[in-house]
């Protein structure tokens, strides 16, 4: 930690800083400046808050020189993580698709898509059991019994399974019948439900929350991993901007910045992250091109039946003709699809 | 629900959309302007999602005119709610005051602070026992101890007790001990935890999400309501913006907006809101100049030693000198304090 | 437009509001439904503002269904607009690309530039003579004297030249040099400017300001296009978020939402839109991916010694290796570079 | 400035640092911690973009220890500045009033405003004769005639005169009506005009940018004054954020931190802030409980006919209402109104 004072600090605030850094057990190295003293201080600073400096008179700024989280960051893990799910790797070299419905509707339902998920080349199957919803008059899932229909449907089809969970409560049932539990983006800082799935040993998804900053999601996956479970998968999925065309804004730059400060696998949400169906494909061939490691994709065999997020749900044709895209993408960037 | 539909759009289109609406259960009245179409749709459409008419070709744009909220809503409840919570009641003309520690350190801290607040003439006693915070290697609270110093704290001094659950499985111990549930900023949107203290008979203090527009806290208090439990109070706590001279920014236009929105009590958290010791009590004034209901704020014998969030924490007499301001400001408003 | 009553209006707040439309020159159109009146207004609403309505007691909500702008949209003109630059089409078929300096730092640095963009195939040159610093004691750009070096660098290679005016006074000196003139962020709404600029024969690139809606973006084209200019060509260059590993976030999902509102090209700035040079070729192969009708890049010989941007700026062959990967990207969306 | 080397940085990334620091012009002192390298930078750094530093490969951080602006702090001027405007004083004891219409409409329509104005003991007069509008369909000002209308209304009053400039060629008319000019908040980066009022011998009335930081708002004020112009009024007037009820956010926050930050007088608009009359009241009073020395506030004696902003406009005996409840908020705060 540095702490830089003030142009016209006192010797007696200056002062005073020294001696509550001294107070709280660190080593402080003083360096007079032409304009200003800069304090170093030695110790470990991971639990300071910033702020507890910064609001003390004769301050300028108190920075953090040492990393917030330590296990996501590529400094002490240069190499890619690799987290298996069922036959999908995410994080190598071939880009992980997922699919399936918003919301798992029926027995039916998760059946047909599911089989046409598997068609496509695509093992891994997505769909909602508990639903997040703005309204509590909307539709809220079928709970424990879309995870058995999803499980079922899988199963048929030779898949892998993720499907999300809304809390700690949760977990249990979703672990009988998940291969891979995703944490929404109204939970990325549920802490209770992040520390309890850092204990388990089954892969997470965690989807970045609406407004959090890259260093925020960075935090939330370490809280996983902090628990012993190292395999995380972040997910770009939209966040909040001004912009009222879109639900979201898809920050398709967080995919080249995430690859560069963490190991972990990184995946985008174009169908949350656009809430428009004709803009899922745009953003899916962008997402690739900028180098995310896999996709997540909402589709259904009558986006206009769907009784969740239809509007931003592909049809059969048109999943099928994005992964025809896809694969002209993935050789410019030296990948496979 | 309106749509209306391009100037361009084709008489197909425009058939399209009918044919939907009506396979949907709506009646349509179908309205033709000097321009475009406008399409009534007559029918409960409370769950309908907008965008699923929106990605449709011909539509210029799908509008709700029904309230998305209903029990929260002043048009359907005139008259102010008030809620009480021991002494203290919130939505009346007396301005209501909370007041605690951010987290409860000791039985000693807490029982030093509460006396204090007692002294000042503020009933009800803040204190988190279960931390959010953003890493996993930072101070996490004490946990159900810590409910359990404050409620022997409170009692000692005739005070109520308000504090933070994190999710579905705190709420059993929190019951035991406190008066008023507090459900955070990042847990705004823990559909699941609305949705269980709904269920029960205890005041609940509501913060807004760190980027929750105002219509989402309604909506969120409507998740609660619904349930049974109509003792909701809303409270105002910033919001995440480009500035960072502060940790969020107070949104005070929030509080007369939401005044008008819905007859629920609406209280202000200028600590949380600025995050800066010195800008709580100008933004504290700000708060009840604008019809706050109420404040929550965090004191401490000695702030920088607080365990937590002592930057935004103030000194006795900060306190002090801060209840006799906002005296002549309430009242500017026709209040009490 | 439409005007939504609450559903406790009173028959007085009806009144009150129908009285006023027909005071204005309108015609009102009155609807009552189940729960609520709607009125539908009949007449040229264009100027009206609407919330000259919405503070009305007892309204819920005013809709303009009317498009606010008119020349720029795709609905009034459905096939592609190209705007020609020298040999540059944009619009076409073709990626049109944009190269050069940040700023022109001399007569010899320019053209050393120019000759090099001229090698790669691009046959634009990008450079600043005003330039627009945050801080009064920065660089502020050669004025005049750049242009002028601009152009003799761009005719020794038969390229055309876009550059920056910063208000009506600079354009004068501009058109002596300029091939197209480059509407910067931060003047995206200075409407002074905007009209000028619509009185000339000469192409503009009018870049997003960095937290304008598209929708400003389109009024402030159709402030161009109104003075009867239409060759406009926008540009995307990053929008102000929370995130701050990157100097802006470049909304890659502006380029397909755009390319459906409006028939004018639609560029995109990545250099600008992310801040940091190893992130310039992601999200230029993403803005292709996702259907950008050209690009506008920053490179130098010497990026470290740039006077201005110099971070983001490419080394010559990190140029180089970019349009190669832009070749096939842009096969996968049927384009050619 | 300070540059914060990465925990895994090589010597010879190192080392390149240096050399680069070295190459330009600066000493750098090394220190070695038990983590990572930190370079201090010695000279005036003042106008090296930290970027061209950060991509460097092995660079965690580069930060600035200097503040970036010089003449508007209150480091180097402790003592509050006053700027007077006709009878007028901004930053003195006593809250400065500013009011009037949005626009200029008429000859008679500022006649009347003005005499009202005066009524009420407010000294300066508001008004707009050149208006930035988003579309360019809508009523655009009238120019000059307006600023004489207003110049002749103030002068039958004893009024002194603030309107809008909105580029460098609107300065010479001006000059001629205008006691004090204002810029509005889309200028607020406009460099070209900044720089020319620096050479003013006249006050300024400088509006924040509607997603400008605090900092950039203070650049400007920078670039003002570092022409010689000393007369310069911080006004805060809403920030763009997620919420769509207000028309913007005022930030009532940006009052404390301005005043601490800056000698210069911070006054706030209400009116711009919101744009709805009902909240413009609350607002204000915030506004001086949190410490401003003045209010802008729009006022029409029919704000219904009113041919801009008319919304957000009070009506005669709303503003005398404000008046009396500011008068006992001023004295909550030791001023007087």
């Amino acid at each position: 930690m540095i702490i830089i004072m003030d142009e016209k600090a006192s010797p007696d605030q200056i002062q005073s800083v020294v001696e509550r850094l001294l107070d709280n057990g660190f080593d402080v190295h003083r360096s007079t400046g032409a304009t200003q003293v800069v304090l170093g201080v030695v110790g470990d600073t991971h639990n300071v808050d910033l702020r507890d400096y910064e609001v003390m008179d004769g301050v300028h700024e108190a920075i953090r020189i040492t990393d917030p989280v330590k296990l996501v960051s590529r400094t002490f893990k240069p190499e890619n993580s690799i987290v298996k799910v069922g036959k999908v790797e995410f994080g190598g070299n071939k880009i992980a698709m997922v699919a399936g419905p918003c919301s798992v509707e029926s027995r039916q339902q998760i059946k047909d898509i599911a089989a046409f998920v598997k068609k496509t080349g695509t093992h891994l199957l997505r769909g909602g059991a508990y639903k997040p919803r703005s309204s509590p008059y909307s539709f809220q899932g079928l709970g424990e019994e879309g995870l058995k229909y999803m499980r079922e449907a899988a199963d048929e089809n030779g898949l892998a399974v993720v499907s999300e969970v809304m809390d700690r409560m949760d977990i249990i049932p979703a672990l009988k019948y998940v291969d891979m539990i995703q944490v929404g983006a109204r939970n990325m800082q549920n802490f209770a439900l992040l520390k309890e799935l850092g204990k388990l040993n089954k892969p997470i998804l965690l989807k970045r929350g609406m407004s959090a900053t890259l260093k925020e999601l960075l935090q939330a996956a370490e809280y996983i991993m902090a628990g012993g479970n190292h395999d995380v998968v972040l997910c770009e999925r939209g966040i909040r901007t001004f912009e009222n065309y879109t639900r979201n804004t898809l920050d398709i730059s967080a995919i080249p910045i995430l690859k560069k400060l963490t190991h972990l696998p990184v995946i985008s949400d174009p169908s949350h992250g656009t809430g428009i169906r004709d803009k899922v494909a745009p953003m899916a061939r962008a997402s690739v091109a900028a180098g995310a490691d896999g996709l997540i994709i909402e589709v259904h065999y009558d986006p206009e039946k769907a009784m969740s997020d239809g509007a931003q749900t592909l049809y059969y044709e048109q999943y099928e003709q994005m992964l025809s895209e896809l694969k002209i993408i993935a050789t410019a960037v030296n990948r496979t699809l």
